[in-house]
């Protein structure tokens, strides 16, 4: 189940790039379950992973790693994991990278004869990423055994089945790319991402990967990328259950022949900006509809809020409660538990009778009660469409966050009770 | 659906209180849904409200009326919340309590001929609680039709009634009564309660009323009925949403002939308070295993912690994730999905390898992976029965938190889609 139509586009090769996918049989059989991306060398990689205490052991490794050298390959699978599994699970993703760099370190012939690396990949510029049940040991042999076939199949328009191979409980692959033009020379943004259960800010079990062929200085990448995934990765919600594994990388490869971005005035900055946050939008807004069990998408705008905090306390008291959740999947505009979500949100001076809600353009609460204006019919229309706003205005300053969520559908529970099985 | 059988037992009667019900056709035609309780004069009676800021129309009058005159009637109510319903609830909840004090101040004739009132109630002595659908004026002319039937049926022995006419997706009556000797004096402590659904701490859409014969100060008992909310109530959750409408009142009829209580030295203090406790957590207890859809009911006990606050943390990340409330409805020891939720309970520092998790006696998880001795044999075992434990070892320091929750079921979905239907 999702929401609406979702029809994969291009997403355009980024020069500097390469993936390929495998099957390892890490779950199932047949089934295409591992990425290798490969970035060239001379790219900014920057990260930013989840915050929960539990994060799984590829993530800590990952972290270590980004600090220890420049990122060349991402190897990633789905079906496991690999999180919570200890000594046992951190020396299965070392594996897996001392692997990936031993195939890619390329040896020769000194003039002497003694054979030496001309091209060495450190284990150190591998980056190992794993989605999937959580507290089983990765079965490192499962990948190494497939990555002779990886390497022989990576190629730049290898997009759209990396975006499958990632894919757990997602319905559909998720992909997003535009080309915006800087003084007269294109610069390309392309990303895919997974993710549709254990969703929420701070990321959900969710990967993405974002790669660009502009140049940026690497602690300039770093600082987008955390702004850009609090601006998009950070602002759904579908559970309330962050996960052990979130991960969301962006390469950017300095191969579309543009002057290397320094600082955020030089040229080329904003436009890489708003297609970095563009991408990473749209591919959050991906997951949301492809929430799991999903029948509705419904962004929770709050404004009129003493601060940041307080807007963002509004809009995930609405997005997390089972009872708004259950009444968007009915189609039923029972406002009442809208209001007593904001009721408990947490802002203890809230005066009840400034608040004020909306359902797109049409107002349901104000003065404490329902609106005057407000017709049961009216309410109905909006929460019978399968997108539409929950706007709450709560009359006390000028702050303003938006969070996208879906609904608690009979689905939902029947891919959570079943997911082990 | 509600955890394993519940057998009404016999609620004693508590000398100086009355009861009675009728079925007003609030929102439905023939179903009791109001029930009168009537108090003896010269009781303490205490309560403890909804913290919510869109707090029902009838807490509002209720907490006035409470601080301006020693109540003497409760008036309540299923199938309509009267919450957010603004002036023309207050008046609907205004009209009720000056109903209920007309036909019970009883006039007389004066020597000199004039009508008189020879037993005043005042409309501040009587105390209104509604609990139902939110938004909707409460039609308080059904609930006049029928305040002279109450007033005629009114007996001591209506506890099992009147726990059914304060029902709403509750599929059982719950009540507790216990009696205790106090040199040589018997006292009772009686209670009934409602509650399935918008249940968390700081009281769900739950109604609780509890009575004692005991003689005790209003302050001290003020005191202790916040201290029982907390340890009893407020220490359950089924789906993390907050109502409009939480009341829980303590009433203390001072008939038992025992000496009034006035300080925590005084003797019965201890026997009356452990008495108390025990009702009130039997009926949130029972709650619980009524909870929406419920198949499972959990206890999580989070020890170890550095401080109560913590505790708390974790044990609702744990009773609110909707993963974990789906693997208990599925029988699935997935305790990848507990650490999960500790790991993003919100305790920055916490040292995930020296969380232990026990699954009642099954130890699960040591060393931040799966415990070496479980076996997922001793684990389904657990999983597959009604109510069990969940505890959390930190490791952290001596405070120490039990909550108790439900599962996430198909049930629990149809019934909050369907609930305005």
């Amino acid at each position: 189940m999702a929401v609406g139509q979702y029809q994969w586009s291009d997403v355009h090769a980024v020069a500097g790039i390469r993936l390929a996918t495998a099957a390892a049989g890490i779950k199932y059989p047949d089934r295409q379950d591992v990425a290798l991306i490969e970035i060239c060398e001379g790219a900014s990689v920057s990260g930013v992973f989840t915050r929960n205490r539990f994060c799984a052991e590829p993530v800590t490794l990952c972290r270590e790693h980004l600090t220890l050298a420049d990122a060349r390959y991402l190897i990633i699978n789905s079906g496991n994991a690999n999180a919570c599994t200890g000594d046992a699970g951190m020396a299965a993703a070392k594996n897996c990278c001392d692997e990936v760099a031993a195939l890619f370190s390329v040896s020769g012939n000194s003039a002497s004869g003694d054979s030496v690396s001309v091209d060495s990949v450190s284990p150190e510029s591998v980056l190992p990423f794993s989605t999937g049940v959580i507290g089983e040991v990765l079965p490192a042999e499962k990948i190494i055994n497939v990555l002779p076939e990886l390497k022989n199949k990576l190629d730049g328009n290898h997009w759209h089945s990396a975006a499958e191979a990632i894919m757990t409980t997602d319905t559909r692959a998720k992909g997003c790319s535009v080309k915006v033009d800087v003084g007269g020379c294109d610069i390309t943004v392309s990303g895919i991402a997974k993710g549709s259960g254990m969703i929420k800010p701070n990321m959900g079990t969710m990967l993405g990967y974002v790669a660009t062929d502009a140049a940026i200085d690497k602690s300039l990448l770093d600082e987008l990328t955390t702004e850009v995934a609090n601006k998009s990765f950070n602002r759904i919600t579908i559970d309330g259950d962050e996960s052990t594994n979130d991960s969301f990388i962006v390469m950017a490869t300095a191969k579309a022949g543009l002057a290397r971005i320094n600082s955020k005035s030089d040229e080329g900055f904003a436009e890489l900006r708003e297609a970095l946050l563009h991408v990473a939008e749209s591919l959050a807004y991906e997951m949301v509809r492809d929430g799991e069990g999903a029948t509705k998408c419904v962004s929770v705008d709050v404004l009129g809020a003493g601060n940041s905090n307080e807007a963002l306390k509004v809009a995930y008291a609405i997005c997390h409660s089972p009872l708004v959740k259950t009444a968007l999947f009915a189609s039923d505009p029972n406002w009442g538990r809208i209001v007593a979500a904001i009721g408990y949100a947490g802002i203890d001076d809230l005066d009840p009778k400034a608040v004020r809600v909306w359902l797109d353009d049409v107002q349901i609460v104000e003065n404490g009660g329902c609106a005057a204006s407000y017709t049961e019919e009216a309410g109905q229309e909006i929460f019978s469409k399968e997108e539409f706003c929950i706007r709450v205005d709560l009359q006390r300053g000028q702050s303003r966050e938006k969070l996208w969520t879906s609904d608690l559908s009979h689905e939902y529970v029947r891919i959570n009770a079943e997911y082990r099985s």
